[in-house]
Order: C-alpha cells, then structure tokens, then sequence
C-alpha cells in the first residue's frame, strides 16, 4: 500500500496502532453492505483514473462530514459544505484538478457535477457531495468531470478499488481498507478510502477519506464517532506542514447491516474502537507516503498543556528535523531547538539602564550567571534512548551511538519530549524531507 | 560573495535596497577606525578559520545587543547577556559547535573564553560578548576555543577579512561589508561581519552579526538604532523558519572619527539610514545563500494589520512555495494555498441540527449557495504580473505564460499580496528550498 511496506500482508502493521480484538480485516478493496462505488479516466489527469462515484443505495442512510479550516477552499468544498451533511448517500471525488480559485465558473462546475450524479443516482443534489484533489488555480474541465460522473454511474458495483483510485495524485499507491467487526449484537462492516500524500497539514487532515459502514447509526453519534478519531488520526500527521484547501472526510452509514448501534451503548465504543484503529492507520499511512518519504516519525510530547501541542507540530514540521529523519541522523540538537523555537517569547528588550560608562575597576558579576539557569529543563529519548535530562545532552559512547543510528534507520521513528509541567500529552506523525520531495514539488505544478 | 552573483562588483546589488546619496562603498574586510579583528584555525571545525576576536580599543565605547528570541539557547548566549550590553569592547566568536544543551560545562567553557579575551585584551569580562554556532549538543573542545582566544589575541589586525571567515559554517562565503557614510559634520565608517545561511528564522536573525562604526554614538542611540535596523532586515527573512539557539547581533562604536552622533539629529537619521541599507543587503545575501538556495524570493504583504504578517510567513516559509521558487515554477496555486492557511480558522463544526430525515420532496436549496461567497478576495502579483483578482485566477495566454515563466527564473521574484483591510504591510525575504538543502542537512550534522 506504501513503497516502506509493500508486501506488507496486513493492514495494521505499525507498533504504533493497535488492531482491537474484535476487528478482523476483510478485502482492502471491499464496501460494506449497501454501497457501490466506480472509478473512471475521465482525461483530468494524464492518465489513469481521476473520477469516482460512491453510493449508498438505502434512502435512510446517515453521514457526517468534516472540511478543512483553510481561509481559501476550493469549489467542491463550498457545495459540499451546503449539502445535507447528515443525509448524505454519495460523493464525487476528483483528481487532478482541486478546482480552487476558479470563481464562480468552478462553483457552477461542482454544482453541475453534484447535480449530475444526484440526477443518474435518482437523489437530490443535497445528498451528494462533492470533493476535488490536485492542481489550484486552473480551470477544471467540466464537460471532462460531468461526463466521468455519466460514466462511472454506469459502472457501479460493490467494490472501491477503483473508486480509491481514482482519488490519488502523488500518492505511491491507493490508501484503503476493510474491516469487519463483531458489534455485540452482530457483525458489521467498516471500509475506508483516503489519498494524501503532500500539502499535510498542520491543523486538520490534508487529505480525502470516505468511510463506509452498514451499521444503522443515527447522523448524531455517526457525527460524534467521525470528529473524534478523525481528531485523534487525520489531524494528527504533517508531510510538510501545509493545510490544504481542499480536504475532506465523509462518512457514510448505510444501516444495511440491521445492527443498531445506540447512543452511549456498547456498540458505539466498539464501533468507535475500529474506526479509531483504522483512520489511525490510515493517518500513518499517509504519513509514510509523505511526498518522497522513506520514514515515519512520531513525536511524542508530555508537559503543561498549553506546551505540547505547539512543541509536537515545530518538531514534526521542522525541515532540519525532517532532513535528519531522512538521513538516519540521529541529530536530537535539531529537536531541542525546534522545541525553543515553540517556546520562544517575543524578542527579549535587551537595552538596559546606562550606568557609570567607566567600567574600569568594576568588579567581575560571575556570581550572577549561575549555571544551567537559561536552560530549559527538558528530557529527550529516541526510539527509547534517553539523550537529553534536564536540558543537557547525555555523552554517548561508541557502542551507544552505534545502537542509535541503527534504530533512526528504521521505518518508525519515535522521539520522546517530556517538558516542565503536567497534565498534557500529544503526539504527530510525520514524514522525513527527501531529495524526491524537492524535485517531486520543484518539478510537478500541484 | 554569494554563489548568486559571485562576480558581482557592488554590495549593493539588490533592486530591493538603494544605497543612500551619501553611503560609498570601501574595502568589504575594512574595519572603522579603533577596531581591530582576527580569525584562526582552532581545530573547533574539521577545517578553515573558526574562532575569530574583534575588540575596539577605544575606552569609552558604546555598543548594542540583540539574541535569539528561543526557549533553548546557547551558553555562549546567556554568557553575553549578563556582560555589560552597552559597554561591550570585544567579542569572541566561534563555529564549528554552537555550545548548546552542554549544562555546566558548556557554560563554563564559554565563560572562560569571555576571561581569556579579556585578560589578553586588558578588559574585564564584562566588557566581552561571546558567541558559536555550529552543531548543537556536543562538547565544545574548551582546550582549543581557549588556545584559538591566545592565539588570534597575537594576530589582531585592522581588517576584518580572517574575523569575517572564521564565521561560516555551511555560508558559501564570507558576509561582509565597510561602508563610508557622510555625515553632516564628517566622515565615519560603518562595517559589519555576518555568518548565516540555514536555521534562519522566523521571528528573529539567526545570525551572528556583528557592526562596528567610529562614529560617537551613545548607548541609547546605539540601542534604537540597532533595535530598528535590525527588524527591517535580518528579522525579515527566512531560509527555512527555524529559529536558532544562537542568534547574537552585536554592534560597536569606537568614536574613534570624533564624529558625534546625538539622539534625535540629522546625523542620528543619516547614519540609520547607512545601517539600515547595510543590514537590509546583508540580509538579503543570507536569504540568498540559504543552503542551497538558487534564488530569492520577497513577498510584500498589504491589508488588514494584524493579518499581513502571519500570511507573509506562511508564504516565506511554504516549502511547497520553495519548491516552486527552486522549479522557476509560477505556481501562484500555492501563494494562495498559504494564505488560506495563514488566515485558517479553527476546524468548523459541521454538525447542523437534524432535521426531517426523510429528504424526498425537499425542494433543491442552490439559492443558497451564492456564487463566490466564500472567497477570499485576495489579490496577487507576481513579477508585477496580476494573477489573481479578488481570489479569482486570471487565465492566462501563452506569451503571458512564457514571461511569467522567465520572470519567475531570476535571480530575484516578488510577490505582491493585498488583502481585505486596511493600514498593514510588511515583506519577508526567502529562499528556495532545493536538493541541496536535503543534502546538505540529511548527510551534515548541524
């Protein structure tokens, strides 16, 4: 599914996400029961599929949606906003082309591709959204969109292997999976489709992820299920640091299962619990497939609350960071200083009263600069290693630094920060900065 | 003295910085009178110059002090800001390691280098600043930062082309520049030695700067002039948004030409505008040399006062921006992209009300979606070219294209951003984020 695993035989293959007892993985490309999907080359991108139609067919579907927090979002982000978002049965999602940018020509483009396929699905245009990934600030074609829509909806069956493809721009390969779940009162499905690979975002999930279940979940607790472990996945990985104009998740509950999952019952934690473990992975995954990337961090912070969230995004984000990560480095400076960077004040006033000018015969204040006083008491351990007590770096011998340049060489790479203060904990995912990034961004308008 | 321009015959080179009518250039490695400078091989860096002392051997002179505005600082760092910040004399100044989360020892080391210099140059400690840069969380080797100190104290000299080198760490080339400035009741010199080229910053220099002048200046002036010149510059620039533990600006005046500069006068004004056009290029050439950096970029922010900085960092600091600089890619998709980020707001709640489940019937709401209304209408130039009106995309025809292509392939590009509102505006310098920036700092330890 990524170039760092791919004869990976499962799903759930990093430490980092545990597969809960009563999730079994099912055909990566399957749908639960109650949905089709197709995916078309419909000439928006150069090749390759890059138009995909998802459908519930049981009218009393529920769904739940989130969308970036980007100033400047595309069209399809727009229309989909005004959909019925807790009665949504199908999506269109495009690559290719975000259309971002394109005034009111690209608005009536989404709307012309919302309302074709609510019109070919017998639905209203309210319970289509729309979505769109690639290229900002061109014309997306319409008639090229509209007639994907015509003829994906002429191919829909129970199957997402091409409707996952058709999402993918940068991505090594399609993101997606298919779980089956023992609820207590019976076995439902869970599937998920995402792409993502570069503009990550710092705030929200850069991406487009759909999931799928036929458990009966009213659009409440769906909503409820979906804003949590999308806050605790999606929400929590950087490639780059940048926030998309375009990202999407929907969620969609086909009910065709027959198993009701309750408010507050234990059918919503257990069904919760899958769709934590998957988008957790999927998150991952999508970190992993970082544009270029040959690693994947995870930065883990501990302290006072208001302290580790803005530590845990300036250690992923940070490109010197990312380099290291990319190079096997085990350069814990770089996470030290990117920690001082979150931390920093405003540029300290450094003018002081003027005293006597003649500083002749003055008596030497060494007693004021007591030691280690500047410094900020903060530990460090990578991959379990501890570097860094109280601020100052630990002397590594031979054998020691040896045994840490062998784990950042890894796949999975976990950095440790424990901060002055109590109370909270985070933690980001994150890719290393390589060679193919630059010349993936540097040669490719996306 | 940048690889950008590397037979350029002028400081001053910049389309972005005029010289002052009454600024001339002298001897980049000059030094004004009363100074005297030297740089050697210590063994701190596997080779070249890296510790260099400069010391002004007039008693009464003034000086001013800026430094990194982290969490985590360097001891060298702490050490200078309990000297006597307006009454600095020398400055020792080291690369190679940037003494940094080294506990007591480090702090002990950089205080000893502040007692050796001074008891060399007959001062008191007080009177000496310190500063390193270089790798962050190893031992910096005392023995040889100590013997650098005697030695150099043997080689002091009136130029600072040995002080200038013994700076760089990854720069391509010496930072420097002497400068003579009419004033209205005579002549001064002003000079200054800068190293910087990554972990440069998004709040603060990430530098060592160091200025000197002959000029009779008091402390406070010394201080508002520093203060005010070094914010228009090398606080407006970013390499790659990191900001450094190490960040030291110092600047000397000798008042060895017996030119008085008084608070509030016509000289005070003449010889800040000479600081400011010097900071200013010196900035622009640490833009320009960010590791790997084939260009520069400046984005010009205008609007509302409280937006136009963060959208200006968002932009500088974009490495997808970065990459399309490096491409001479005009992918104003991702101008735009950033400042959606920039302006982002906290994730929506999406969740409405549930209404009616049963949707059958409901009249189609695209009345609603009105056109445009949720754009932000942001206007965009690049190379004086207008791309973006009002947040709509101009398409653009093939000659268009073509010179915006070739424009987008020098040396120098601008960006021009006007937002909604009123009264703000500010610019940031960047460079582009190439493959040797990834080379540079996956295989470098810094």
């Amino acid at each position: 599914m990524t170039a760092r695993a791919p004869g990976a035989a499962t799903f759930f293959r990093s430490r980092w996400v545990d597969r809960p007892a009563h999730v079994e993985e099912a055909d990566p490309a399957g749908l639960p029961g109650g949905f089709r999907a197709a995916g078309v080359a419909a000439g928006i991108k150069p090749d390759g599929l890059d138009v995909g139609l998802l459908v519930s067919d049981a009218p009393q579907t529920a769904s739940a949606a989130r969308f970036t927090a980007s100033a400047v979002v595309g069209a399809p982000v727009t229309v989909s906003r005004r959909a019925s978002l807790e009665r949504m049965r199908a999506v269109v999602a495009s690559s290719g082309n975000a259309n971002v940018s394109d005034g009111d020509r690209g608005l009536e483009t989404a709307i012309a591709a919302q309302a074709a396929a609510a019109e070919r699905l017998g639905l209203v245009p309210r319970e289509v959204g729309v979505a769109a990934t690639g290229v900002i600030g061109r014309e997306l074609p319409r008639d090229r969109l509209l007639a994907g829509v015509e003829s994906a909806a002429g191919q829909l069956a129970h199957d997402a292997a091409a409707f996952s493809e058709a999402l993918m721009t940068t991505d090594r390969g399609p993101k997606r999976a298919c779980l089956e779940v023992a609820l207590p009162s019976g076995r439902v499905h869970l599937a998920a489709q995402a792409k993502g690979a570069g503009m990550i975002s710092p705030a929200f999930a850069t991406v487009l992820c759909f999931l799928e279940t036929d458990a009966q979940v009213d659009p409440e607790t769906l909503d409820l299920l979906t804003g949590v472990t999308v806050k605790r996945s999606l929400e929590r990985i950087s490639v780059d640091g940048q926030l998309s104009t375009s990202d999407t998740v929907v969620c969609l509950a086909s009910g065709a299962s027959g198993v009701r999952v309750d408010p507050e019952s234990d059918h919503e934690l257990a069904l919760g619990e899958a769709m934590d473990a998957l988008l957790r992975q999927l998150a991952l995954d999508i970190a992993a497939d970082g544009e270029g990337a040959r690693r994947v961090g995870r930065v883990v912070v501990r302290g006072a609350v208001e302290a580790v969230e803005p530590v845990a995004r300036a250690v992923a984000d940070s490109p010197l960071v990312k380099t290291a990560l990319h190079g096997a480095d085990p350069n814990f400076g770089r996470v030290l200083q990117a920690v001082g960077q979150a931390l920093a004040g405003p540029p300290a006033a450094t003018v002081r009263a003027v005293g006597d000018p003649a500083l002749a015969g003055i008596e030497l204040a060494e007693g004021g600069a007591s030691p280690a006083d500047d410094q900020l008491p903060v530990d460090l351990e990578i991959e379990g290693r501890r570097l860094v007590s109280g601020g100052v770096a630990h002397a590594l011998d031979g054998d020691d630094l040896r045994a840490l340049e062998r784990d950042v060489g890894g796949d999975e790479v976990e950095y440790l920060l424990t901060l002055p203060g109590e109370g909270g904990e985070t933690e980001v995912f994150f890719s290393d900065l390589s060679h193919d990034y630059v010349t993936l961004n540097s040669e490719y308008t996306s």
